[in-house]
């Protein structure tokens, strides 16, 4: 246990994770089972991550609108292999106005059959595409356990669901949408990934082909951080939904959907964390530098304010809670992974300069008042980039090549992470290498070459190395 | 019918709501009765709503987060007065996972009963009152007849909840409420209402007092617009919290709860429509200005995408739609309400000149090139504060004194509007007056006097004069 009562982070990953949610108050269990409740501190940087996002989504020309909650049952039974998907994992409302309802509701777990079935009302003309349109909203898949934000029956996320023409324009797509996401993470949240083509198995029910974001955890564990699903003209043709082209014919649109969800947030406190607690990277960190006024000297604390003042750029919070010395606020704001911390005390006031602490390396620097706005626009930029660099660096590192099954087996039970290796593509081999290891395929990555290989597990002739690890 | 297809809006405003609400594209009906879709054109209504109030609401120190939509049931039965309120509207899941539930759950309809759960879990000392904590998010009160944005199965709203060691406290918290949605309601969405004190029986269901902003639209109804709720300490009561206060003493907290939701959307529609469609107030509208060069004119284009840039402060579309005459495309966005059209032929070009037409006056200016930038400023400001002149002089001219139940008799069955009348107080008077003229108690007006007045119906000593209206 570290100083902020925390489960060691090194040997004991998950336990670390539940401690710090629950202590740096990011989120907590819900009475309901399987439902969290997202915390202010939680849910400011899902406000972030919206805010990012939403101009990127925006600039695209996709337009924002909301659709019901309420899924009829029979939609889902339109697309076969959508229903089978979703269809273990629905809350169903079944009692409505103190009526039993004749038509049961889904209460959504994604809404392409909700939004789909008005596109076909809405838009009958080639003229009308292509549609983009996204949803911030709620969903729900039904979970027994809570794993706090990386798994729990009610979740928050977007969902931008496109109609093109032509598939081109639907995989240009579907391909912008994946590069939009690796952006928010690396840009915002400090995160490096994987992106690439999930396996048959591994793709979305009822989809044609998923483009997923994979990132490694320190724990080796891959988390599927986000995903971009081709659905060729799958869910046209189940609902019927066709337009007129130009010369008058009828044509299915080609259909994609992309989503992105609070899921996120757990990869983010794995990805940057630490013993002491969160390590918020600063362009997310909803305070960026938290001042510390010494309890019991003087001056500090309108010091303190003069110097918020000058910070006005920058998120910043003053700590002068009575009642509390100064290493108890130390370790507070260790926890919630704060960036900067300024500490001042009446010496600092004689000498004109002030302590900055940096969160991520411990490392103190005195810098003089005059110096002070460059000195934190210099650090804040710095955090950022080597976060991100350590976890890219981590990643890479952690990604070994196996070219027997023999090795992807000693891998898996020894260092874990990714695992590049060769694959027949067969969903037999598939689910034999996960009955052996554990380890499922996690992508295909975008940018993988041609090869001659062999398939790690059966030796049949395969082109491409595949990215396999244990999964969240 | 006009010539956008429209009902007539003096003699038949509810029809006109209907096809205005279809045709300008701002919702439609959902598959599930009584719910409906906010289509794009309506939730950026929406999300300049949430923009504008987001940023009153955390200046004043309020914390986002969010809570779970699902509420097991056995949390709504410890305040008696609150589920007598809510049950008859709930939507019950009572499959999850695909497995009968034991523990069946509510869709929230409001959420004190789950937040106030978890408050009473994290809060324990007076150190960490006052509580101030607010949602954007969906709830869901059942309904059978859908009328789009006024009256749905779900709706978008923002919830507060507030908790306080003082009566004193929490009651100041509940006006604050209440004169930032004024604010919102005027400066953004120029319409006018009144603050006021609903009765007794027309109070938030658990509450202690509740104070609502009601708006009178075109046919003389009344709107209750939002609410801001003083709890008292009835549900700290309820759910047995309470916490130790600086003496070390338990003491109960005084929490208060307050609403805005998309049903303001259905006001802000009628408030300012005409026979030609929507008019939307320049600070809430999505588009500001719409350009339309005129077909087949060479340079009209050019020039156009030229005023776009040079007036990139402002909200601004251009309209080349091929396959459109000028006339439709006037016709399409008057329906939608924009504030100004530009258009720009080539005979403008030759006179560096355009034509300015104001949505809501159909008064058509010219203006020189040069002089674009400043007459937009000056005319968005005038049409934004006309707007709420014409509204608020509406609302005045539409409130009637009565001091006979004949007079008020006379006033229900010929003018409408708002009716201000002594009332003693009584539920059995109040529910007399329904039955005999369908009129309601609206609020008690938060600036009323007190004067020696008889009961409009009773003859009994009264102090105020309420409002009285026909609700939605």
């Amino acid at each position: 246990m570290s100083k902020n009562q925390l489960a060691d982070f090194k040997t004991n990953l998950s336990e670390w994770y539940n401690d710090v949610v629950l202590k740096a108050e990011l989120a907590d269990y819900a009475p309901v089972k399987g439902c969290m409740v997202i915390r202010p501190y939680g849910y400011a940087l899902w406000e972030n991550i919206q805010k990012f996002m939403d101009v990127l989504i925006k600039k695209h020309g996709v337009e924002n609108a909301y659709f019901p909650l309420f899924i009829p049952m029979s939609y889902f039974e339109k697309e076969k292999e959508h229903v089978k998907g979703f269809a273990p994992e629905l809350a169903v409302v079944t009692v409505g106005g103190g009526k039993e309802l004749v038509d049961k509701l889904a209460v959504r777990p994604t809404s392409e059959m909700m939004m789909y079935d008005l596109y076909k009302k809405w838009f009958g003309s080639w003229r009308d595409l292509p549609v983009r349109i996204n949803q911030w909203c709620n969903v729900v898949r039904w979970e027994k356990r809570t794993y706090l934000f990386l798994r729990t029956s009610e979740f928050l996320w977007q969902e931008g669901h496109c109609a093109h023409l032509t598939h081109e324009e639907s995989i240009a797509e579907v391909q912008w949408a994946i590069k939009m996401y690796a952006q928010t993470y690396s840009e915002l949240m400090a995160m490096y990934g994987i992106m690439g083509y999930k396996s048959e198995s591994e793709k979305f029910a009822g989809g044609f082909k998923s483009i997923t974001f994979e990132t490694l955890m320190p724990n080796g564990k891959s988390l599927q951080s986000c995903t971009s699903h081709d659905l060729g003209q799958n869910f046209s043709r189940s609902i019927e939904w066709s337009v007129q082209d130009a010369t008058g014919s009828k044509t299915m649109p080609w259909q994609n959907s992309w989503g992105f969800s609070t899921r996120s947030i757990g990869g983010l406190i794995m990805s940057h964390g630490d013993e002491k607690g969160l390590v918020m990277p600063p362009n997310i960190a909803p305070t960026q530098i938290v001042i510390i006024p010494i309890p019991g000297h003087n001056t500090a604390l309108s010091k303190a304010t003069e110097i918020q003042n000058n910070l006005n750029n920058y998120r910043v919070k003053i700590d002068d809670k009575a009642g509390e010395t100064a290493g108890a606020k130390f370790n507070k704001w260790e926890l919630k992974g704060i960036p900067l911390r300024i500490e001042i005390g009446d010496r600092d006031m004689t000498s004109g300069t002030v302590i900055i602490c940096r969160r991520d390396t411990s490392e103190k620097i005195t810098v003089k008042f005059e110096d002070l706005s460059k000195t934190i626009d210099k650090l804040l930029k710095d955090i950022q980039q080597k976060l991100f660099d350590k976890h890219k660096k981590f990643t890479i590192d952690n990604t070994f090549k196996a070219d027997s099954y023999d090795e992807f087996k000693k891998i898996m039970e020894t260092s874990r992470g990714f695992i590049s290796a060769f694959w027949c593509e067969e969903s037999e081999c598939e689910a034999q290498i996960k009955t052996d290891t554990k380890a499922t395929t996690r992508c295909l990555p975008l940018d993988a070459i041609e090869e001659n290989g062999k398939c790690v597990r059966c030796g049949k002739k395969s082109s491409h190395r595949w990215l396999f690890g244990l999964s969240y």
